[in-house]
Formats: C-alpha cells, structure tokens, sequence
C-alpha cells in the first residue's frame, strides 16, 4: 500500500471516490471519440488512448490504439500481472511528483461530467448468489417460515442462480416496469399486468479476470488470481412475477428484464487495505469452502430513492462485509463441478442486509412485505418503486483518510407500456 | 415444399438425415482449413467458403471470406430474407439438375468423417424450459405429491430458468463426472463427493435468428421470425446435487459441469412438412400465450446407451411434438417482461418425454429414480449413467419420402477426478 499522503497532480476533491488509490477503469466516449478505456480521477477521465497514443506505455509493448476498445475484456485478458503493472505505471505518472504526463494534462483529461459511460465489459454468463444471511433468513421469514427461514442447504454452500447477461445495463440506463403474470394469492387465475411490486436489490458483483477450462477448479486460495474487480449491482426485481413463477426452477422473468451496473470497474487491488474477516460461518464449512485471512471488504454501501422533482432519501445504508459467504468461497464453489469462466463473466453478491432495519437491501425487507411503508420528504409513502422514481446505489471503502469508491448505479422507473 | 423427387447429384444413403431437403449449416475444421461454415448433404460437406471463392454465391455481394467463420452468428445476422434465398441457391446449386458446382465437386465437398465439427454459434444467453407436461409431472410425482405433481403456474406459464452458456458443448466432447455437495436423507450433514445420479435430458433447442431490445416484445405470432433453426440438445444432470442445491432458487452446479448440442443446425424452413398441433392447453392459456396454425414439429427422437466396448441399447423413443408449451409460445413468455435477445441466444424445450415409460426423457424417469433398473444387452444394469459410459441422442423427422434429421450429440463420461 502507498503512502497515505499520496497525491496527485490531478486536483481531486477531499470525499472524491476516485482518488489515486483507485484509479477504477471504464468504457467511455465523448463527443471526439468513439468508445475507449479511461481511468476515473477526481471528476476526471483519464483517457488510455491518448496515454498510450503520447508513449507513456511503451514499455508494456501494446498493439497500437489496444485501448481503443469497446469493452474491458482484452484488457483484462492480459492478465495481472501485467494489469498490475500497467496500474503501477498510471500511478506513477498520476502522481505530484511526476512531471511529464502533467503538461499532457488537456490532451488526457476529460470531466467525467462530458463523456458518455458504457458497459465496462462484455458480459459471458452472469451468476447471481444470495449470500447475505440476513437476507434470506428476511426473507425466509416472510415467504416461509420464521421458525425456519433458512433452508437446510443454506449454511453449507453459497447458494447462486445463473441470470440473464444480455440485459444488464449501464447506470442511467431508465428502466421500463414489466409486465408479466402473477396471481393475488385468493384469485383462481393468474392476470397478465404491469408489475405492482416493483423492488430493488442492493448488490455488488465481480468480473472475472482469469478465464477456466470446462473440468478445472478454482480454490479459494487461488479464487482471487481470478477475480479482476468489483462493481455496484442492482438487481432489480419484480416481486409479484418472481412469487408466482419461481417454483420449483428459480426466478426468471422476475429478473430478466434489467439488471443494472456503475461504469466504473474497481480493480482488487485498490480494495487491499480494506480488508476485513467475515462472519463467523456455524456450522464449519466442508473443505473446499474453506478459506483462510481477510476475505471479505469493509465497503460501506447506501441507496437512495429520488421521486421525480423530488428529493432523495437515503433508505438504507448497509455494508459489503455483512456477506456471510465471501467472493473466494463463491468462486470455488461455481467451479467445482467443473464449470468453465471466461473473462467478463460476472458474479453479483445477493442483496446485501445487514442485521438493523435501516440496513436491508431491498423494499421487500425495508417495507416488510409492504406493512411498514417508508415516508418520503414530500410526505408521499413507498412500499415498493414508484414510476419515475430514481433509485441509486452507491458504495465506497475509506480507511485512514484514503478513499476508494464505486461512484454510484442509478436507475430511473418509466411507467409500463 | 419442393416436390418429392427432387434429388441431389450428391449421393445422399435413403436413411440419411442430411437429404436435399435439409441442409442444415454447421462450422467446420480439416487438416486443410480452418473454421468455416459448412452445409451437410448424404455424408459430405459441402465447404460453403469455397462454394463463394468460386463465385457461386456473388449475387449475394457478401464480403470476401464472409464463410471463414469460427461461428454461424454473422451469418444467422444476415435476417432470414437472405439467408433463405441463399438456402434456395444451395438448393438449386446441389440439384441434379445442375450441372456447374458438381464439376467442382472434389473442391467444395469434404467427407463428414474427415472433418472436425465445432459449437455452431457463440450462445450469448441460454435458457432451459420445462415444457413436456409428463416430464414435470412425473418430475413432481416423484419428488413432491403424486396428487399435485404439477405446480399451480405449469399450466398458467412456460416455466424456464436461466442456465451456463460457457459449458455448452459439442457433440463428442468427453464428460467429465462432476463433484459435488449432496446430503443424503438420513444424514446430519451433507458430503463432498463425485455425482452419484448421473443423468442425460432429451431435449431440442432453438437458436434465436434476430436481436431485439431491452423493453421489446416478440408477440407469439412473430416469434417464428426469431427462430432461426434447432439442434438436438442433452442437459446432463447430477440429479444428487440438484436435490440438495436447488431451493430455492433452482438447479445450478447440477447443471452447469456441461451440457452438449448436435453440430448441425438445422433451419426453422426446413422442418416446414414436418408442422403439427400440440397438445391441447387446459385451461385456456392467457391472451399473450394464445398461438394459431401448427406450431410443434413430428420429430422422432431417441437415446441409446453404451457401455464401453459394448453394444448399444436404445432406452427411450419419444418425439418433440408431446411438448405442451409450443417454441412461439416460450420466445412470447421470454420476453414479454422485455428481456432482449441477440443472435446466438438458445433456448432449450426441457426434458422431452411422452405418455409411455418407454417415451421418458431422463434416467430418473425411465429408472423410476433408480427403483426399475434398465437391463443393458450385455446384463449390467443401469439406474443412472455410470463411467465410461456413452450417450447418445439422435432425432429426425420423416414424411413422404422426405427426411430431415438431426444427426446426433453424443457423449461420454470420463470418471470423476
């Protein structure tokens, strides 16, 4: 880790998410160029372009315009060590005592606030966990029973699902409410109808960065040479689909319909310092879920939503470290019946609630089912999303005045049609 | 239809499922060449890249070397009104009648035998239904109430779920066995071992031919135009972990070691004799479900069973045309919620199995979950796949002389390690 007075020639602002111990990569274009790969800075982008284009990356023997890219993926491709390095080169010529990079300066940087984000990366298959013990024993408790919320299987393998890839979006992506069946639980017949229960699922995710061959494991100890970073997850959920369709193969449509991501790929490597233990995990977990050090995060995460003219209102403010089982722990366990990954590949957490009301993940959990409706500033009441109402996720790790942040994944509701 | 009679100068056996009528496309390998897309005629190739270097195919004003393809995805993207008329030449240019392409006939057809077949496309999303009634019921027979063995949404909805795109291989790919956590019924804790209920699923799959937007539905009288053409496909399942997995979000790691597809993909126009009705819905299904005209297929289809070094036992005859929920109907249910689907995109039908124990579908159905043992020629027994093992499922469908078949997938099961 770098010395905590680490600065950079970049002016960025004391509580920035993006400070030069971050230094998170992004898929962006602005109105002169076409998608590329750019490093957030303060309110910056640096442009890897142009970085590259001006020969500060000679050295990493790249093929000319590589950072011209339409997704992360080749980058990623390359490998640690290599990445790595490169992130070590950007540091370096990021910060105040470099003098060369610096008189670029208008040729590198972009605001953050003129270029247009994108899908950082190409997405193979997406996999959904549901690792937060609080969640679901919230939600076990509404949906089944309290006096046995967890199902048997639940301490003893980080349960997943796989998802849809194709609709994950990109923050600021407005999102359509669905239709699709459901069935009130006294009517005979399902309807067909816009969705009434319309939630959101406070999530993180990770990329893979290393691909697999179908019949090779990953095991915990090497589960983070395979992932390459992290970023914010909405899984947003249409509750009165998901009851009616989920028996006995798992929510579909409930889910499909969008899921969304922030722009901004935080590499491992800026989450080091943040590094905390997890839950202890009663009973002891078989063998190959064993995992030994630090391997959850300390991310302090919060989620507002916004009524259209209105203002926001923080609802929940939660924590990445309440994850019961951690992202080593997932990976190994995916793989270990052989399921092969490809770079890009993603792995959202589950909704992440802590043990407080005022940390739970979802309507669902915050408005028990609806029962316990949140009071808005403009007096209005919400059990679960409104049209055009925004809600934002947002998340950052901060330890001894170095911040790292995700920046935020916020969506906007448009009325069903 | 072409009438009857119609023949190719190539020597297509009776029996052979790759007739005139045909044609399916797949991407092919030799010592000479490497990927490319090939038509499969008797039991010959037909080397589509070098049918264009000939300039049989200029009226098309495809780019040069558009054939040299590692997938069929840019092609299936040239919409169906192109790709049809190149059916309709590839038809015309391997008629009898022709007299041009047969004198090139050595360059542009390759023995079957002697190339490699690889996956047809790059499948971006892949989804499994659950559309035979009598695979789900026997399904919830066994495991949950023989009184309430189908689920109240079956009959309401194509029940589906997402699945893993990245383990889905080709025909002939070795299987490894895959480890997992299972729990026996009587045990306090779950174990950590090799799958001990091995199972294949009949299925079929479509490949979705055109892309939509998140937010766009397909109506069940478009979805035709989606589906670009099928291939048989086997869901090999461990059914010990997927009993311990899959509450409650559905099947995962028992499905995702691998699943395996025929190379041939044979188009949607080419299964146009083959139409039939399907079962009748009860209760009527809702309006967005409703779908007219003759949309399942009479496609036989078999399993057969090898021991290694043995002889092999056909163990289930059944035919794609029990599905109760029709292709339209699933691609309608699909995206209905607007979930966007881009070329390449499967959909598997689920298990396919009829009336008759004879008809199963599965292991666990034609064994009875193991408790009505397949005797197998050479007096071993069978409850599930055991090691070394091959599995083989073919199909095809048949009617006046006309035969366009499937080909098979194939595979066999390596021991765990």
């Amino acid at each position: 880790m770098n010395d905590v007075a680490f600065k950079s020639w970049v002016d960025v602002p004391a509580q920035s998410d993006f400070s030069i111990y971050n230094l998170p990569y992004g898929i962006f274009s602005s109105p002169q160029h076409s998608k590329r790969i750019g490093v957030a800075i303060g309110n910056e982008v640096l442009d890897l372009a142009k970085v590259q284009e001006l020969g500060f990356l000679d050295e990493f023997k790249l093929a000319k315009g590589f950072f011209e890219a339409e997704f992360l993926n080749d980058f990623i491709a390359l490998g640690k060590s290599l990445t790595s390095a490169i992130r070590q080169k950007l540091t370096q010529l990021l910060s105040k005592e470099e003098t060369e990079l610096v008189k670029h300066s208008k040729k590198v940087l972009l605001p953050q606030s003129e270029v247009k984000m994108h899908l950082p990366v190409k997405i193979g298959d997406y996999t959904d966990f549901y690792s937060s013990i609080e969640h679901a024993t919230n939600v076990g408790t509404m949906f089944r029973d309290p006096e046995n919320a967890l199902l048997p299987n639940w301490r003893h393998l980080p349960v997943g699902y796989h998802g849809r890839a194709s609709s994950i979006v990109i923050s600021g992506t407005e999102i359509r409410r669905p239709w699709g069946q459901s069935k009130a639980d006294d009517a005979e017949m399902p309807t067909f109808q816009p969705c009434r229960l319309l939630d959101f699922e406070l999530e993180m995710a990770f990329v893979v960065g290393k691909s697999t061959q179908l019949g090779e494991r990953i095991t915990t100890s090497q589960a983070e040479e395979y992932i390459f970073g992290m970023v914010l997850f909405n899984d947003w959920s249409a509750r009165d689909i998901q009851k009616w369709e989920y028996v006995p193969l798992g929510p579909f449509l409930a889910k499909s319909f969008a899921s969304s991501i922030s722009p901004w790929l935080v590499p491992l490597e800026a989450l080091e310092p943040f590094r905390v233990s997890g839950p202890a995990q009663e009973p002891e977990v078989l063998d190959y879920l064993k995992s030994e050090g630090l391997k959850n995060y300390d991310i302090q995460l919060e989620v507002g939503l916004k009524p259209e003219g209105g203002e926001e209102k923080i609802i929940s403010k939660s924590n990445f470290k309440y994850m019961y089982w951690n992202m080593c722990q997932q990976l190994a366990h995916h793989s270990v019946n052989g399921c092969n990954f490809n770079v890009g590949d993603m792995c959202a957490s589950g909704t992440i609630s802590g043990k407080e009301p005022s940390s739970y993940g979802s309507m669902l959990e915050l408005t028990w089912r609806g029962t316990k409706p949140i009071t808005m500033p403009d007096g209005t009441e919400r059990r679960f999303i409104q049209d055009r109402d925004t809600l934002t996720l947002r998340g950052f790790a901060e330890k001894e005045g170095i911040r790292v942040g995700f920046g935020e994944v916020s969506g906007k509701i448009l009325p069903a049609e």
